[in-house]
Parts: structure tokens; sequence; C-alpha cells
């Protein structure tokens, strides 16, 4: 397997990009043979500048949902720019959009329309302090919201005022939700939540129906806003927003990455409750009404409405979990699996339960080698262009790299990156 | 001039989006002719529901610069698109686009890109504050950075505390600035500053000289970073950053709108100085890797470096005003016509130099009537495909409506828009 191409392009980038490349996609603390840059992206394959092939575990960090370049999402799309795309003002595709997310989501009666997954992250938040004038938010220690100064996981260059008025708790445990809320005295805007654990490193998964239940009667107990981030999970547990399977409906929901099969638009939709707050907040864009990207995403509405994509995607996912966990009994490795099937998180533990962050490295590092694109820390997502074959052809390459791994102590990671990855750990 | 169609729409919006529309292209202070939604567009011209053309003044609030739906942009966007546009890596379109900025642009050696201006400023405001480790930064008062909570014109919801750090001077006065940057002492990170004045309602228009280069030396004497937003300006004034024209040159300059023709990408460029401080923070989105917007970016420089956009932008924008300035004089309406000539803020004043919000506002009905999209009160925007043959359309529309303009106490507008236009006016 060559890297020639790719590593020429590296020692470019390195020059006109801070550190060579930032943000989610920088692959600074990946295995080395792990490509940074990619030529071609069709169905669930990527093509390196090297003309390797790989099996995409990661869907794009969650955008592709139907397979990339997908022809009837991309035809849409192409059809709406001939006619209308970034002007003036939107076209009727912002209403037909609204109006769709209305008749399919329960809760929803309107909708608002952004760019990235923080925007709506930040809409929701600002709707929630607008609704009575109250300031306190409570948050999950730890859980990934974007990027903005308010909710990034670095702080580097914050000021930490923005902080001031956000109360922790723990994630899925109802106790530490209501301390956190009563901690808010009478200013409780409202409670944002991701509807499962989703974080890199730790155990991913559901919480239970008691929690869920229990964020929504906090919130109607104090008149404040229940909203729920969908933008990683939205659309890959359920049809409806995540909780509807408690009996759960958000004030505000967010929503990014899949709702238009990677073309950029993300969208916070909300309850008539919430519906006055969201008129007088200033939250905009330049490229907020774009049609192109809402045409697509109508086009990826009726698909999630009329194909079996999510229970194929759940019944890949399970065809996965199952071969890995078999390959990592017989190899005697232990396997950590979490999270929903069709959004693993997969990580190789210690003797004592700990990460195993070496094994896991060395093991994406060996199935990188061998064409299969495989994260080491951050949950990866389950396409519907997927086939049986391709997680076959996965559970070959992971039984192969657990045959030949290395032995723990013979496995170099660059410094850098145990550190990072040894203080994820530390932390979490 | 039928309307029943796009006043069809916009009862249907209201139902599905908070207040019928949001953002910078709600036009609910704008004449009640104007139309919301558009079905197509093309060069300069729009199309509304019931069939009608307008003449866009606007381009989008910036992002046309070349015509909508340009044939050669769009060619290079979709060529990409069908290669690879979200991934789960970026291609090498990011490498060369950062490239091509370094190329053209005096005091860039990397680029950063993302996808709303308030990204770009937003980044620039992280990194200035990562440099040294420092917080306090210098803004002039009521200038538009974007719509985030450290920035939006519109406070609801906000809490106020991410503003803890900012001290506001007046734009263009030096001795202003000066003093701002004594009151940060030595925690000043840095000073960020439109390239012109161009805020709603009030004058627009250049600094001098000297206040440039005062910034540029106080950032030099406190080790802080001087940031310009070229975010609605940039490549509007020159082909490189916009204060070139004054031998001032930042570290780190934030565009967005135009980069791309519309596509959605915003970028931040910097110095080797901001290098460091650059690779330190942590920023991402999930589109901002996507090649396809790069793509269009490359060609749209490709154009910016090869046609005499800039030229003919201006001469066009000339006409205009010298043409408006003939049209007002004779019709004895003063007109207040401030900014460059290709970024036009016009406007009618009273006898005592006050805006003249009633004949303004009819002013644009008329326009708007006649198929001319002029805006009452936000700087407008020559772009490429607009000739002087639609200038001249323009100034004939413009002649008879200042022939057949109402009496001023005749003029009704409805009481919201009156109420904000005046109290922006009371506050400017």
């Amino acid at each position: 397997m060559g890297q020639a191409k790719g590593k020429a392009l590296f020692g470019r980038a390195q020059k006109v990009i801070p550190g060579g490349m930032y943000g989610h996609q920088s692959t600074a603390l990946q295995s080395p043979s792990t490509p940074q840059f990619f030529s071609k992206a069709e169905g669930t394959y990527l093509w390196d500048y090297d003309g390797n092939r790989y099996i995409d575990l990661m869907s794009g960090y969650g955008p592709n949902l139907f397979g990339y370049a997908h022809a009837e999402i991309n035809a849409a799309f192409a059809s709406q720019l001939a006619e209308i795309d970034t002007a003036t003002g939107p076209s009727a595709r912002i209403i037909e959009l609204a109006e769709a997310y209305v008749d399919q989501i329960a809760h929803a009666e309107w909708a608002l329309f952004c760019k990235n997954g923080t925007d709506a992250t930040s809409i929701a938040l600002r709707t929630a302090r607008a609704y009575r004038g109250k300031r306190k938010v409570v948050l999950a220690k730890d859980t990934y919201h974007g990027a903005a100064d308010w909710c990034t996981p670095f702080q580097t260059g914050t000021i930490g005022e923005e902080r001031s008025h956000f109360i922790y708790h723990e994630y899925n445990n109802a106790e530490s939700l209501e301390q956190a809320v009563r901690e808010a005295g009478d200013d409780l805007a409202g409670i944002m939540l991701t509807p499962i654990r989703h974080e890199v490193i730790v155990d991913n998964g559901e919480p239970t129906a008691e929690y869920a239940k229990c964020a929504r009667r906090l919130c109607d107990d104090h008149d404040a806003l229940l909203m729920i981030d969908e933008v990683r999970a939205g659309f890959r547990l359920e049809r409806e927003c995540s909780w509807c399977r408690f009996g759960v409906d958000p004030d505000l929901s967010m929503w990014g990455k899949l709702l238009a099969n990677g073309h950029p638009i993300s969208a916070v939709l909300g309850s008539e409750k919430a519906r006055g707050a969201a008129s007088k907040v200033y939250v905009t864009g330049s490229f907020w009404f774009s049609a192109a990207p809402m045409a697509a995403a109508l086009k990826t509405l009726e698909l999630i409405q009329t194909t079996d994509y999510l229970e194929r995607t759940i019944d890949l996912g399970l065809r996965l979990r199952e071969g890995l966990d078999s390959i990592s009994k017989s190899a005697g490795l232990p396997i950590s699996q979490t999270g929903p099937a069709q959004m693993p998180l997969v990580m190789f533990n210690q003797e004592n339960g700990q990460r195993d962050i070496p094994i896991t490295y060395a093991f994406c590092e060996i199935a990188v080698e061998h064409g299969v694109y495989f994260h080491p820390f951050h949950n990866m997502f389950i396409n519907a262009a997927m086939t049986a074959a391709d997680i076959d052809q996965i559970l070959e390459v992971a039984d192969r790299a657990l045959r030949s791994m290395p032995a723990r102590d013979a496995i170099e990671i660059n410094p850098a990156a145990r550190a990072a990855l040894e203080s994820f750990v530390a932390e979490s």
C-alpha cells in the first residue's frame, strides 16, 4: 500500500494550514497510516491519493447516511442549484422543508435552518434563555455540543465567562440532574442533553427512560425548555426524535450532519411553547437560506421515510458487533463495543478493564493498511450504502489484525497521540 | 405586478418558521411589496413566485460577485461534487485553496476554512486570545461582526458575560482607539475592525490611513493581533486585503460571503506570527472540510485575479451614484449616498440632515414594484454580472419613483418597521 502522495500532500498542508490540519478531521491522534486527504468518495468507499480504497466506517463523522455521491439526492441538489441557491431571499424550499419536519417530528411546530451543528445548539441555548429571561442551563459533564466558545471541549482562547451560567451534572443520573436543577434556583432556562452518550473514549449508550422522563418533568415543573441535541444521533436511532422510545418529547431539538446526506444544513425544531422565544432571538448566517441543501434535505427525508435504511444499518451494525466479539474472544483480547450497533464505539480493553490504547491503536493501523477506515476513539457510523459483504470484509481484516497483533509493549505510538489519549482516559 | 403567490407562501411560512422568516433576509422591516421568497436567480436577476423579475442590488447580501448561477463556477463545483465533497477527511482542494490565498494575500501564510462569516470572526477572536493568553479585545462601537452570542447586535437570549473583555471605541477615531488600548492595560489580545464602516443606516465609508496605521502600531507595540473583518468588504475594494491601500497588513483577516460566489465557505487567513496560536485553538464544523465549495472558491479566486470585475463594479457603482444624485437633485429630495460606489448605502435625508425614513421607504416600495430590489437601510452590492443597461434601468425606475413620490405625511409605514428603523436612527 503506497502512501507517498498522501505524505507529500501533508507536507504541503503543513506549510499553509496550522498544524497541517485542524478540527475533528485531523488525523494527528490516529495511527500513522491513516490517510488525511481523500480524492474520491462513493457509497461507503473512500480513495486516498495513492489509489488505496477504504471501507469508511466514519461516514464523514456522521453526514453520510445513504452513501457518498448519492445519485438521487445529488440530482435534487443539482436541479435546485440550477434554479436558485444562495440569493437575496430564500426559495419556497425553506417552507417545504420546515413543513416536512413538522409533519415528521411529533414535537416540532416550526423550524429554523442554519449550517453548523454548533449553530443549532447555540440557537437553542439562546432561545431557552429568551423564553422566560432566565440564564441557567443544565448540561451533562463532558458532553459535546459543538466547538463554539461556550461548548468547545478544548478551551484555549476562550475567556471562561461565557460558561458562567452552566450547571453540570452526571449524564444518565437523575439524582445529579435534580441536584443541578435545584442549584439553578428560580433562574433555570433549560436542560440541554444528547439523546445518548456518544463522547470519545468513554462507554457510549442510551440513558434510562427514568432519566429522560426526569429531564422532561423538571423542565415542566420549572417552566424551562428541554433541548435535545440530535446533531450526531438524529435519524440514526429513530425516524423521530430519539427519545420517542421513552415517550419523551423535547421543546427544542437540534439537528445536523446527515440532514442532507452531506450537503451543509443544520436545523432547530421547536414546539409551540418555544415559538415566541425563537422569534425573538437574532440568529443568521450568509448561507443559511441557500436552497440547494434544502432540496437535498427534502430528498433525504423522503428516503428516511420510505426506505428501510434504519433497520438495515442496525442489522449491519449487529453483524459487525457479533463478528468482532467472536474474533476478539478467539484472540483473547477483550473488546469494548458500546453505543447503538449502528453508531459503534469500538475499543480494546486491558485485563483490568481500562482502555488499552496501544492495542486499539495497533488494531486501527493494521485495519487501515488493509483498506478499512476504523476509528480508535470516536464512535463510528454505519451508512445505508454498506452491505453485508462490506461488513464481512471488515471482519476478515479485523481477524487478520488480531492474529498479527504485535505484543503490547512492542507497539509504538507517537508520543503526542499517546499523551492526549491517555489524558482522555484519565479524565473519563 | 401580481403578488398573490408570494403572499400565500408567506402565510404558509408563518405557520412553520418563527415570525415567518428570521435573520438578515427577513423583509419584516422593508416595504410591503418586497418579496420574501424567490423562485429563480440568474446573473443579477431574481424572480419571485408571481413571475416578477427584479434587478437585484443586494447580490444575496454579498455572496453574489460574478452573477447568480455562474456557469464556470458552478461547473467547478459540480465536477468536484461528483468526486468527493463532505467525507471523513478533506480533499487536496483544501491545500490548493490555502496555497492560492497565501499567494494572493500579502500577510497570509496560512488559512483555516469554515462556513459562516461568524465562524471566521469567532476563530480570529479565539486565536488572538490564544496568542499570548491575553483577554481584552478592542472593537468599534456598533460594528457588525456576526450573530454569535459575543457579537450579535440584538442580545435577547445572551447572558452578557461573553462580552466581559471587550472594550469599545469610536470607529475611525485614533484617539478613541488609543484610549481603549490604554484601558486594556497589559491584557490586550487584539483589535478587531472592519476595513470600512458598513453598518446599516449610518453613513458608510473608509477610515483614514492614520487610523489604520494607528491600529497596526498599537498591536505591534503591545504584541497583540490586528484582526480585519473582510467578511462583507473583502475582494470588493481590492484584490488584496482592503487596507493594502494604506500599507497596513493585519495579522488575521476574516473572509466569507463571496469567496465561492454563493457556495458556502468562509476563511481565516493569518500571518506567521499568528500561526502557533491558530494551531492551538479547537475549532471545527461538520461541513468545514467539504471539497465542492473549495473548488468553487478556487475558480472564483481565478476570476478575481484574471477579470476586470473590480473596475467594472466600481464603474457601475459610480454610474448609479451619479445618476441618483442628479435625479434626486431635480426632484428636490436630498439623497445620502455613502460607502464605496460598489457597496452603496443609499438613503434619503430630511432637510435637517436626519434620515428620512418615510421617503426612503416609499422610494424602495416604488422601486420594487417596478422590478428593482433596492434596500432601505442596508448597504447594497454591485455584482459583475450587472451591466450599464441594468444601471440605466434602475435609474429610470428611480426617476419615476421620485417623480411620483407621495407627500411625506401620506406615506404609510407599518408601525413595527417604523419604530425599529427610528430606534436605529436614534441610536446612531
